[in-house]
């Protein structure tokens, strides 16, 4: 006989804010899946109302749930849990903040909102007792945020490496599969309906920037927000970088890391998102398109990758719909699930001081003594060469370069010293490595 | 500030059934960890004994924990959680049933177990408000059984396919590598500790067959049992099956794959565990060694991959204190986890009913007319034909089939019929087909 019992229990009331393309996927899967959801919670789960800017939209809703009204729905006594997918700070933050202090629960896929303002709305669902999930606000359909507070709390964990937004990731692919340019393959984007009308969130890392802003958080027990995270898009990826890459045996990702550093014994987290040469063999280099995938290493659990869907319609919708299911399992028995965790408290590295490994690639003049010319700035600035490939060419020579790790600071000291020395034609391609070999 | 507080909360107390590998991790990891898991509880976790059969043995472990009484331990008043790591179904079933009878949550890595007492454990569980989690009983420390019983709650999951089983990954990960048969490849495994003494449990997929049943059961809200797997090792596995593979750019991997079925608008829920071929291009043919990696499709989510260690003791002790921590902080709140959720009982289909696909390998004579009558055995068999290799040679030739799916009865059907044909000298491989091309 199964446990869950449906039977008379009280409905749990749902007010949804936002009704574009993950709030209509709500609405359907809540209604198509109304009995098994009522197995799942042990109680029935209703829309309350549906909050919207504008009425008279063409909307696959009823149309009666429909009000402009979020301020009064978010804190309407006939509420049990708020879902919302409007995004955007305010007024978002406030009606939020509102149905937590009134004891709702949230459930919210709003990235941008928690990178900056987590600690407010844990500290209003803390006064009241309510509720705080958001697995939808970090790579889509990935069960990952879960697996980070929860699955994992009782383990250590070092370091969370991943590609969490799918419009760079599928410029990125598109350039390393055609060769192409940066503003052609972003122009194909927008065409093909992978890049917004204005891409800036995404190309120039503030989608990720957010993403890994919250992964570190949860991972580091930490308050970490997006001004914390280290940011570099992808708008100056060039072909040439990609070529590059090729010749290593390596592709280009944009990579969001949150890493715990220690350093004479301190610990402290780095949390950066820019573009990387990875190797073809690591499993990140095959996510391709608008999937998504993130690394986590964790020291008795070892390492760890989660891949699937990180955006769209029906997969944000899925991680919504999970974490109600969790909050509203959670009123029926009366239970809470896991609050803030952000005991640890550890300083944020700035970037300069984090360690990190370059890719250098130079057109040199081809005559004797200047990989020795070359080195010598490396050893100036204590940074050790992994590996060198010299190549001669009839006019001039090339020059790839591949570093250990060494402060982020060094590594750019060392090349604005390299680009400056008369044996340097070019600087062709900078980067950053990630990965092991 | 921080939302766990530590404070004077009551200590939760900690009974340890085992102190094999993985016990002596947890006890390493609660006792390493003890400051921060106390933060991420709000209590703090106290060992309060550990069962062991003969306390004579060297650990490292705190001796006075110790005792013979497991029993008694179980049911003591000062212990609110029981982890079990022992094994085996008896007597830990009875152990477990007395603890969650008298009120303690229980956390258990034992795969065999639940795969035949699921149901009962549930129950004793359900009957006193105790909490059941056994996150280190399929696929170690990848975070696995709780997105799928919490993250995708909200979706309709139709599939879950997986290497689930490091001993069999590592032998068959070596006999591609190599080119050797099953045989010295066990013998290697075993001298280099990736296969037990008596490897029957691995090698037969029993361990395979348990955790399929354990993952049939959460993902599709339906009880599944060890014996309703169909359930094939990889002792037939050959040689040639392997170089069969490779010709056709495939490797051959140990699969655990629950299907949610659909036939005539009736659903039911298909489990198997065998050795099948897929493309080496997909993700899980990268999965080497001893890890483990599961793909789950849902409906809305989409494709997703989780990916990670699959045993040890450092990482199922990983898992157990995830799961240690989650029950606890339910102590501290008063609140509850998902309790069982079996509510769709649907019915499990048996093997033959099951639609799949096969490669079929034959050595033929070498003359006109052998594709036809080959053909016309797949015909009268109702079995689609979608791919053919023919190769011709001195005395012989070799014919490569590969089918497009139908029921499994009906292709075992035809490949028997086939290998009586008098123009098939010898059927030299018949191996399942799984992935997409």
């Amino acid at each position: 006989m199964p446990a869950e019992k449906s039977g008379a229990a009280k409905p749990i009331r749902v007010a949804l804010l936002g009704c574009g393309t993950v709030g209509t996927e709500v609405v359907r899967l809540l209604t198509d899946q109304a009995g098994e959801l009522t197995q799942r919670i042990g109680a029935p789960v209703e829309l309350a109302g549906i909050a919207v800017r504008r009425l008279n939209k063409e909307r696959d809703v009823p149309k009666e749930l429909l009000t402009t009204d979020a301020a009064g729905l978010v804190t309407s006594d006939d509420v049990d849990v708020v879902v919302e997918v409007i995004g955007g700070i305010e007024p978002t933050r406030t009606w939020l903040l509102d149905a937590l202090r009134s004891g709702k629960s949230v459930v919210t896929a709003n990235k941008a909102l928690l990178a900056e303002h987590a600690a407010d709305l844990f500290e209003a669902a803390d006064a009241s007792g309510a509720d705080l999930y958001f697995e939808a606000a970090v790579a889509g359909a990935i069960p990952l945020l879960r697996p980070l507070r929860e699955s994992l709390a009782g383990d250590r964990i070092t370091r969370v490496m991943g590609i969490v937004n799918g419009t760079t990731n599928f410029i990125l692919s598109a350039m390393d599969a055609t060769g192409a340019g940066y503003g052609e393959t972003l122009e194909e984007a927008s065409r093909l309906g992978y890049a917004e009308a204005d891409p800036t969130a995404d190309v120039d890392g503030f989608d990720a920037a957010s993403k890994a802003a919250i992964l570190a958080s949860l991972a580091f027990h930490t308050r970490v927000t997006a001004a914390d995270v280290h940011r570099e898009g992808i708008a100056q990826v060039s072909a040439a970088d990609i070529a590059a890459a090729k010749g290593l045996g390596r592709t280009v990702k944009l990579l969001a890391i949150c890493e715990r550093v220690v350093s004479d014994g301190t610990e402290s987290v780095a949390v950066r998102v820019h573009p990387a040469m990875i190797p073809r063999s690591h499993p990140l280099a095959s996510v391709n398109g608008a999937f998504n995938a993130v690394f986590v290493e964790a020291d008795a659990a070892g390492e760890m990758m989660f891949y699937g869907r990180g955006a769209g319609g029906a997969p944000t919708a899925s991680a919504v719909l999970g974490d109600l299911v969790a909050v509203a399992r959670n009123k029926v028995v009366s239970g809470r699930g896991p609050r803030e965790s952000a005991y640890a408290a550890l300083p944020v590295q700035p970037m300069g001081n984090t360690p990190t490994r370059y890719h250098i690639s130079l057109d040199v003049a081809d005559k004797p003594g200047v990989l020795s010319q070359v080195a010598a700035v490396f050893a100036e600035h204590d940074v050790s060469i992994a590996a060198v490939r010299q190549e001669g060419r009839t006019e001039d020579a090339s020059l790839v370069i591949v570093t250990h790790a060494a402060s982020d600071a060094a590594l750019r000291s060392t090349v604005d010293k390299i680009g400056g020395l008369p044996v340097v034609r070019e600087v062709v391609s900078v980067m950053r490595v990630e990965g092991a070999e």
